[in-house]
């Protein structure tokens, strides 16, 4: 009888911060084999030492692990899925190093994307062999809200009910979905990569209330409430028309997206007459504290891996952000850096060149065809 | 010999705000016969019913005017110098007012004009009459810092020991500055309004913390220490990059004009390594709260009439300025107005379409040659 059950599937996680360690613990305590791989063995020392995690709060129990290393090649081996969490600033770098080891018969999971992450990440797979077709897929959001109490230990604050995710191509979502079922039941089908990466509300929520509280961040070490009172009716203004940027280019695409509003009510059911107000009934945002500092992932993942790849969708289609622009030009200004060179854009995406059809095309199927339908 | 005393010049002052009835009160007070103006009534009843203005601080002293009133035409009639003390915002307002009374022997002096005020005011004056030939003289900057304790009574926290002006055209600065040097000896010429203007330091003082700190100001009502605690290194950063655009601009009309750095060591004597450091060792600034609320002239005067003469400046001499750029477009989603569209242009400035040359030939001599020679 052994041979007819289904085969468990086998991990590897990516990244041994918050989220990796507790979706790792989660997986191993599931009872699935789990590998975890972090860049540094540092960060890891411990969890190697014990070979588990423990998680308390939303989940309790402990995982023991099959394999704690930093080694790639080593981690990725014989797994069926690969999960990606990482901030989206280390993307492009995984993706190079993973890309001579991984298989086709593996699932890239980025957990999240931000903007354009599968993209990204295939084209990068694409340029080391164009011949090697491995399924990226993209969730929209991590699914836990946790932190690390400390190396190996976890604390899951909540779970969200339902994440969406988009396997790139999307013809192989399903198939996805399907094979992880039993092990993340939350995942649920998006339409493309195209809606998880422009329904990313971090995209919105992070860079903007922190670029605008930058003296106050500095100046108090982050000591007042992120949301609750760094979040006023002028700053809620501007991320607002943000938000309102966002969505033009999502309908360009013709993409259903919530919008920043109709998220808050999604996700925490909360209402208001206006952005701030929601804001303000949204109970779990209180508490939440700002950055200690300017050097927060806020700006250095959130400008690069979400807001430029939306603002230079938006030039591709030819849509004016002059709101997400001011942003992206201050994050620049206040980093030193030139969001706009070195964050995601078109090209990285691989849609360089691309009409808004063959987007389409290439996300649902994973070619482009020219008019003779012939792949490009 | 009562004929041959050089004949006492006479003074309207517009507006009778802080600065307004500073001056106008300083300059009773000096025995000249001053005329006081302003729009609404009510804030000059008080000053109408006494018949003088009260100074105490850097000038102690009362002066007794010759009239008060709202009427536009009486009160310059017969003076020599009209000393424009208004927010930039309204001087558009006051030079369609004004100009079916002015006549060509009369000075009109903008203290101060921001970026642009004496080029947009000659420019609505020459609209409603070409032929009338009105000399306007733009101060850098108001020559007290004070503030009004009521009506009629103006503590005068400082005075300036120079205030740079030119006239329009440049080649009447040294006659005005003769007829003006007994009243105001602080008066010293500068090469023409362009330098002036792009001196407008209140162009990257006033609107840049402000909206860098547009969430603190509205959480806190402003109860934070304006330069101390609002200006950190990373709203230092964004001032100075503004600060480098508008010198960029400056040196392409070849204007000489102090960096804010160099305008803090010129005007207060203060030094640091960096710009930050030079703000918290200006003694001068400590105890200088932030605007209560945004709506607030560091917002509605400078961004139209300094960041927006700036800007477009810029964009005619084909300069990128996207810091600039920020603020404005960010002042204006704040403010729910296109300050790009109601702000100074190179239009209103009387600029449109000429070259460099022609621009600095204008200041000089308040005349536009065509190559032959001939006026256009």
């Amino acid at each position: 009888m052994k041979k007819h059950l289904p085969k468990k599937i086998k991990f590897a996680v990516i990244g041994a911060g918050n989220g990796g360690q507790a979706i790792a613990g989660y997986l191993a305590y599931k009872g699935y084999q789990v590998n975890l791989y972090n860049r540094t063995m540092k960060s890891i020392k411990k969890i190697k030492e014990t070979g588990y995690i423990d998680l308390e709060g939303s989940v309790n129990g402990r995982g023991k692990l099959n394999l704690v290393t930093d080694n790639i090649a080593k981690v990725i081996k014989n797994v069926d899925i690969i999960m990606i969490v990482l901030p989206a600033s280390a993307h492009k770098f995984i993706a190079n190093k993973i890309s001579r080891f991984v298989t086709q018969n593996q699932y890239i999971v980025l957990n999240p994307g931000r903007t354009g992450g599968a993209l990204e990440f295939k084209n990068i797979l694409k340029k080391h062999d164009p011949f090697k077709n491995v399924c990226i897929v993209e969730a929209q959001t991590l699914l836990f809200a946790c932190r690390a109490i400390e190396q190996g230990k976890i604390k899951v604050f909540s779970r969200k009910e339902e994440v969406k995710v988009a396997a790139l191509p999307a013809t192989k979502t399903n198939k996805f979905i399907h094979l992880i079922g039993q092990a993340f039941p939350e995942f649920t089908p998006a339409e493309s990569v195209l809606e998880t990466s422009f329904n990313n509300i971090g995209a919105v929520l992070h860079p903007i209330p922190t670029i605008l509280n930058c003296g106050r961040i500095e100046d108090t070490k982050g000591n007042f409430q992120y949301y609750i009172e760094g979040i006023t009716p002028a700053v809620a203004k501007i991320i607002e028309q943000v938000d309102y940027e966002r969505m033009l280019v999502a309908k360009a695409l013709k993409i259903d997206v919530l919008s920043l509003m109709d998220w808050l009510e999604y996700t925490y059911n909360t209402h208001g007459d206006t952005l701030c107000q929601a804001l303000q009934n949204t109970n779990g945002y209180y508490g939440i504290m700002a950055p200690e500092n300017l050097d927060t992932r806020y700006i250095f993942e959130d400008v690069p891996q979400s807001l430029v790849p939306i603002w230079d969708m938006a030039k591709h289609l030819m849509i004016p952000t002059p709101t997400i622009d001011s942003m992206i030009h201050l994050a620049s200004v206040l980093h030193n850096t030139d969001y706009y060179l070195s964050g995601r854009t078109i090209v990285d995406m691989g849609l360089e060149g691309l009409s808004l059809e063959e987007i389409k095309e290439f996300v649902k199927t994973g070619h482009i065809l020219d008019v003779k339908g012939v792949e490009v």
